[in-house]
């Protein structure tokens, strides 16, 4: 039987000139945001993706370790959503699937991660999470978060993850807005 | 500021040699789950990583549509679950992140998704589900399933996902639990 045995995930071209602009270190929660909404906002000028961007950094120094953003329709694969691009990226640079193991990581995305998000978390050892729009902004825009547990960020900080929301949620929140407002297509298996 | 753009996904040389000695089609869940069963194990007696294999199919037809097995230490991504790797695998092959855009497609896995697999199922495009272990066999075995809803089966039939649970599960429990046991044996020389 044959199959197909690689695949990869790449960033834009536009992203790495992008952030040429941005200086290190990201030190409060709101330089970071602000970093992860500009993505979210780019992806979409750029017509790379959805809505949604996501940065890991180093959680006490602020330097960037990892970005990403939403590459569903441009890889072709259901997974690149912003959050597991950006922890595999980091990932992919410092050589360890666990990005807590020398320092503590922190994952800083535009919008409450999905369920597959979520549930990435715990397992890319990551210390904290962040993330500015809620998943009614994202199902007001919509998209469609999935089915996580009813207390999710409970079940993160249960295991020593912390988690934050809120964080320029506006801003983030807007992007959303926008990109629905401009009739952006919202992939899913069910109106693809 | 600079970032890692590239990160890849790809199958240990062996699984491709390995599919050589298996026949489509894959007709019945049983003889499904048999090859993810025997990828689990094989990808433990490789030493590639986690004792876990996945498959997908065309539903009706019985074709391979990609494989995968874990792939964390070995790619040092913590996504590199055997669910996703096979999703991903399959999603390249046919060059679209809807693997039911066609024709449906089955996921069948030798344990039950853990809570990022489990998110992932519905953005995959799969139209059903089929799992061999339960959660309490891979618990058993040492390995943590992450939080999901409690009737995180019957979320994913809402969204007209189906789901099969139990096939073949005495099977791929002992694949989990032959690895618990040479663990032991494997890290810990010093005690055997």
């Amino acid at each position: 039987m044959k199959i197909h045995t690689r695949c990869e995930l790449a960033l834009p071209a536009w992203l790495e000139r992008y952030l040429a602009d941005w200086q290190e270190p990201l030190e409060s929660a709101e330089q970071r945001m602000r970093l992860a909404i500009a993505l979210s906002a780019e992806n979409v000028r750029q017509q790379t993706g959805g809505p949604f961007g996501a940065i890991v950094v180093d959680e006490n120094g602020g330097g960037l370790m990892g970005a990403g953003v939403n590459l569903v329709t441009s890889s072709e694969l259901s997974m690149a959503h912003a959050e597991m691009v950006a922890v595999s990226m980091a990932q992919s640079a410092t050589g360890n699937w666990n990005l807590g193991a020398n320092s503590p990581a922190q994952l800083v995305t535009s919008c409450e991660p999905c369920a597959m998000c979520f549930g990435a978390v715990p397992w890319s050892g990551v210390n904290s999470v962040v993330w500015g729009a809620r998943k009614e902004d994202a199902e007001a825009a919509g998209f469609d978060e999935g089915d996580k547990p009813p207390a999710w960020a409970e079940t993160l900080e249960k295991r020593g993850i912390g988690t934050r929301s809120d964080v320029l949620r506006e801003e983030a929140a807007a992007v959303l807005a926008q990109y629905a407002h401009g009739n952006g297509h919202i992939y899913h298996p069910g109106n693809s």
